[in-house]
């Protein structure tokens, strides 16, 4: 074999190898690897350069963000903000209202979790769009996971505590996933588990409302109820017919109450069974601080009850602040929003709010009446801070029904019948885990919903990773590149070469399959050479460029196939290899196995230092290698 | 922009073009994605060829290999499997004894285990070195989890019943993953979790054991303690050095039996406080259908068992099947493996047998004796017939004590610290699942060690998933390789281009990530050229080589980035997408946006092209597009 060596040697001369990592201090790879993962965004860039006081006032700024806006706030932003936050209020008092209905809390605690919270998040959120306010899911699924535990009609004030519990710890959840920067938790409800999830929430919310509205056919006229159905559906299609409705569709909500409302004043209504919403208290947030319930067994509930929700209002909020923060170019730092939505839901579960977020319908409605920053949430504050104080009367004779048509109209936008068409077109597996949400919301129940998307989407990626694609790769023509033979027709194999592409990091989960699949594309490729009677295979080449990671599995079954490759006296050759591979055949030793001259950098120099060999074997004087007589070699 | 266009056509038209991949029927994608995650072994290839009768015989062959290899048995095989099969048998009977003492059940269930599931397996298993029988850690886990709800020494019947439903429990679950090709379930039990739980596992019977032995020594004289006990440990101690001893120490376990029992018989020590194993029913297993317990509320425990039981049974017979099959260059094919398994654990479970698997101890024991086939198991189960018709007063002398000796003795074999070390040196997330999975063990209990390591493991995959690496890649001088700058420290980066290589699929776990990893590189390259005061960067060209599959968060992050980037007159080009990338960038219409234009097969034509513009920019009369005057460009 020293002739061949030699000639090998000679032959890939001027190949380029590929290095072994030098290696590096444990501690430092452990806290670049960490950097990485947690704090990828490199919070702290900005306060490198400074020192002293002007560093603490960059902290200041970093976690109060209204520091950094308000010195250039003009007349001309607070005009935009005044219009936009008069008008989310317009939105928000009859959404307030109607939401904590279907969290079966009072009516009011709708409009003290528009006062508050608004007013936290105005000063430490970093959108200039988000609406804050209560939102249906949450409230659903607040209703539905404390209500197994304690009747809210039955225990009402438990119930109202345990609700302020869960909101208290929902902030503390999503501050403390801000503050260890463990934003990436929430990345994990994907888009389509959240298309999902909110359709088939807002299905329940629909039929429960439908049921109470159709409910009172027998004891009234139906006359209000089919005007304002029609009245909220046409809004309903308005409202998706562009800006020229705008205003009319933001207004609805509040012009049903009114009309609604005087409707009944005039006719009785109440007296004839139309349920009203009777007397709210006047007056602002009391606190309420001792009513938290932080002792076993009902704290366990409100623990459960407020990570489910503190989750998904966080999920919802987080993505609808990215959404318009993309649309106006600017930046959202998720890990600080996190920790603006917990320090705004601890501080309205000490003022008797219950879970807000950012709704979509609200910011959306903020973001086109033309809202320029955060002030709007204090415009919108103020509005409902004068309602609560003097305007609560009025809402005496608002009846239900209106309430329930609000919330039908505002869960009819959260169905999205074409992101679910998108998602069927563009990924099918997607698609399953929208409609596994949807259906597990609306045949189980919210959590099931919840889990069956997540585990979905997990188990994707676990099979994206348990079966990864192989596949072999073909010279395209007139170029150096391998490319995959079933994506490129063109592509053309090489005789007596191998070339597979390993499409993912070779972990526990895949080293067995891709030894097995390796083992198979050899079987197919000499069966399918025996029946054209071409020349025999002599080389395997791994094309590793997508291996971006290998556990010690993987290094595992590196060795076992050279070994398998070995007794069928094939070579194998890997190609590209990535510094984290490298660095592990190494340390392993599994290196000298398959031995430093057997990699290289490209899969074309590859194939040449093969054909060369071949070659070399073919004109001359070695034939000492088993079967390479009668080659027909590849120029 | 006209002529820029005109320019760069001109100057890419060597280039390839990465083609958008026909569209498939649905039907035909989801048929091929299913055969290759549930099929990829192609275990119908072999029947393809044949028919009719034959067919039949391949199938049979198939489920029975003992008709593919017992017409070609000869007699110098026979010869060999005799051997090896005395010799497993004089290890089977003692292990047995104690490992059904170690679960809590009748010494003799130790002997009926290893005679029906041996028979079974010779027909249908497919490796020819795995001996079968009893294992310790599944027996510990039997003991620990039917323990919580039943107590072996009150209700010893209702134990028994359970055990043997678990078994069962087991089998069938064993046999379906084979028969629904979920082998790959098995496969999430990494290597490393399982050194770590084995470890784990010996070291809490070890404990044990010794606690038992120990509290004998107040009765006894401790003669025949200590020599055991050093009779043991030289065995185990001579066992590591190699073949020379090899008989020695396959036979010291019955020698420690034969000699402890004669001890105590002549020495009359049961009399003194030293526990035997009392009487032995004489004859063949008894049936034991009608003793399943098919009836809540026991039938859960039992179903929990033998699911947790049966995929650790299986993980560890398939690791010791594959690892012999790998030295003997033969194949063993996992679900079929599986098929087997269950059939003898169901087989067992109706003759008085409970979770049989193959061990690695005894099956290293029966491939270093010099097996050829399974007829070995049929020898082994034959003297163990033998054993139980006509031997067993002989073990009613025997010192549990002994059997103690032999538990710890097989024990100290299965904590593989280099294994460990190995861990250690070559990855250290491997090693931390190893060590979670040990102290989880030793300090919380098996299932908590064996759910820490999975979950560790999976951990380790989502967060590959979630934070992929993504890093600037530069050229390798003399070729149009392009490797990632910190691995090859040779590579140059290009003047005015920027590329990033993304190392992962792009997911909704990690779209987030990347795009702001993604804008973060575009500043820090911006702020390097701006102090160096080099020229300004006009292309980012994101390698997609490793992007083997993307979803709708994927094309949505693709597209935000196409418009975040626009907005930063920078150019997005793409390099090297895969087929699944190309179809779904058609089928969401973002690559419209991005154009295909702006699309190349590598990145050095990439590379190529952002060059041919700046140049034709640099030399002439295109000054329209915003800052590309006085530009530095690159050769």
């Amino acid at each position: 074999m020293g002739n061949t060596d030699a000639a090998y040697m000679a032959g890939v001369e001027v190949a380029h190898r590929v290095p072994v990592p030098t290696p590096r201090p444990f501690l430092d790879t452990f806290c670049s690897n960490l950097k990485e993962t947690f704090f990828p965004d490199d919070p702290f860039r900005q306060f490198k350069q400074e020192k002293g006081g002007r560093r603490a006032i960059r902290a200041l700024q970093y976690f109060f963000p209204i520091f950094e806006w308000a010195p250039n706030y003009t007349f001309n932003f607070f005009r935009a903000d005044l219009i936009a936050g008069i008008t989310i209020a317009s939105l928000a008092i009859p959404q307030g209202i109607s939401y904590a209905k279907l969290a079966n809390l009072p009516p009011i605690l709708g409009l003290y979790s528009s006062f508050v919270p608004p007013l936290v998040y105005a000063m430490m959120g970093s959108s200039k769009d988000l609406a804050v306010g209560t939102v249906a899911v949450a409230s659903l699924l607040l209703a539905s996971m404390l209500g197994k535990t304690v009747s809210a009609k039955e225990e009402p004030a438990l119930y109202l505590h345990l609700a302020f519990t869960a909101t208290f710890f929902a902030g503390v959840l999503q501050a403390s996933l801000g503050l260890l920067r463990l934003g990436f938790i929430v990345d994990f409800l994907s888009h389509s588990t959240i298309v999902g999830f909110m359709g088939g929430a807002a299905t329940v919310v629909c039929l429960q409302q439908l049921k109470g509205i159709l409910g009172l056919e027998h004891f009234t006229t139906n006359t209000d109820l089919v005007s304002v159905l029609e009245s909220v559906f046409s809004q309903v299609h308005q409202s998706k017919r562009g800006s020229l409705f705008f205003w009319l569709s933001a207004a609805a909500p509040l012009t049903s109450v009114i009309l609604g409302s005087l409707v009944v004043y005039f006719s009785h209504a109440e007296t004839h069974g139309v349920e009203v919403i009777g007397h709210l208290t006047k007056g602002l947030n009391p606190p309420s601080l001792t009513k938290l319930t932080l002792s076993p067994p009902h704290m366990m509930v409100a623990l459960k009850t407020g990570m489910v929700t503190g989750i998904i209002a966080l999920a919802e909020g987080i993505a609808v602040g990215r959404s318009f923060a993309m649309f106006k170019n600017y930046h959202i730092d998720g890990n600080k929003e996190m920790i603006a939505f917990g320090a705004m839901n601890v501080a309205g579960s000490l003022t008797s709010c219950y879970l807000t977020t950012g709704p979509f319908s609200r910011s959306a409605v903020n973001y086109n009446a033309g809202c320029k920053t955060a002030v709007s949430n204090v415009v919108m504050a103020l509005a409902v801070m004068i309602t609560l104080l003097f305007l609560t009367p009025l809402f005496h004779y608002t009846p239900l029904v209106v309430l329930a048509s609000i919330i039908i109209s505002a869960m009819l936008g959260l169905i999205d019948y074409e992101a679910a068409f998108h998602l069927w077109k563009v990924d099918k597996i997607d698609f399953c885990v929208c409609i596994g949400a949807y259906l597990g919301v609306v045949f189980g129940s919210v959590e099931i919903g919840l889990v069956t998307a997540v585990m979905v989407s997990i188990l994707r990626v676990l099979l994206f990773i348990a079966r990864p694609r192989m596949t072999m790769l073909g010279n395209i023509p007139n170029s150096m590149a391998y490319r995959r033979m079933d994506q490129y027709p063109g592509a053309q194999s090489i005789p007596g070469v191998l070339v597979l592409g390993i499409d993912a990091p070779i972990y526990f989960a895949n080293a067995n399959y891709l030894r097995e699949r390796i083992s198979r594309w050899i079987n197919e490729e000499e069966d399918r050479l025996r029946v054209n009677g071409k020349t025999s295979l002599h080389y395997v080449i791994l094309d590793m460029g997508a291996v971006s990671s290998i556990d010690t599995s993987g290094i595992s079954m590196m060795k076992e196939t050279k070994k398998a490759l070995e007794r069928k006296e094939l070579q194998l050759v890997l190609a590209n290899p990535g510094s984290e591979v490298m660095k592990k055949l190494d340390s392993s030793k599994v290196l000298e196995t398959i031995g430093h001259d057997w990699i290289f950098l490209t899969v074309g120099e590859a194939v040449g230092a093969c054909n060369f060999i071949l070659h070399t074997v073919k004109t001359g004087n070695l034939m000492e290698n088993g079967g390479v007589m009668g080659l027909d070699s590849h120029v």
